[in-house]
């Protein structure tokens, strides 16, 4: 099962390709969609937007993942990450896959067996998990990653 | 100079179409975009890209205006509506239409003469305005509608 793990955010969403089997999950693409500082939101969607499409045809996932809306941030924080979030389900709906959805909790405890483990314990057993070589070092793209992992986990794929 | 005015909301998204002139604005169209209340969050997104884009292809406007960011809201409907923001803005950017922003003071002043005005005067001044016979009902049209006013208002298009 090929599965799209991903980050959403206005700056930098990090997406993660996997194929998980009964095994192990190995990881096929992974990378972070930028967008630039400068420029004007709605610019910055269709980046967003466009990139995400792009990566969904090139790699063709079965099924998505994404990380549950998380309450605890501040206001202005979760209406520029909403507007981000929204673009990304879009995309994922008019591409006709899936869409999972997990909370921090399930996360963490789906990659790192640990309900309070940290970034960086998660970015460790994602390495760990994935056989990579070199560590992932954008946070963005090791929770796209972790969010693939956890439904790959959860939904126990062939 | 066509103007486009949009409230967007996930359960609903207010838009109106007005002809801004010299002398006065007229309503050439307007109306709500419901999305179902039982729908997961992609697909409700879809109904908002995909309702505008034909909205915006049947009325060709030039420009578009909408409600500035409100940070007063809580955090869970920031998120909420940020989602259906995004999507609306993505539409208006796909259509390379401009996008213009108000915040709510800017608005009250510009339709009502009055930055304290409420809900219901500001929808007595938009039914003034544009001499609506049928009083609007709904407050996301008529904020639709007053966000474009606002616009003709600020810009003195010809």
């Amino acid at each position: 099962m090929r599965i799209l793990g991903i980050d959403p955010g206005i700056e930098r969403t990090g997406w993660a390709v996997i194929d998980a089997s009964r095994g192990a999950s190995k990881a096929l693409a992974y990378d972070c969609i930028m967008t630039g500082r400068g420029l004007p939101l709605e610019t910055r969607l269709v980046t967003i937007f466009t990139s995400l499409r792009r990566i969904i045809k090139t790699h063709k996932p079965r099924q998505s993942a994404i990380e549950k809306l998380y309450f605890s941030a501040n206001v202005k924080t979760a209406l520029t990450v909403g507007h981000a979030r929204g673009v990304v389900l879009l995309a994922l709906a008019l591409e006709n896959l899936p869409v999972f959805h997990y909370n921090p909790l399930e996360i963490k405890l789906a990659v790192s067996g640990y309900g309070r483990a940290d970034k960086s314990q998660v970015k460790k057993m994602v390495n760990f998990l994935l056989h990579l070589d070199a560590q992932i070092k954008i946070d963005d793209v090791s929770d796209a990653l972790a969010v693939a992992l956890t439904h790959a986990a959860i939904k126990k794929p062939e």
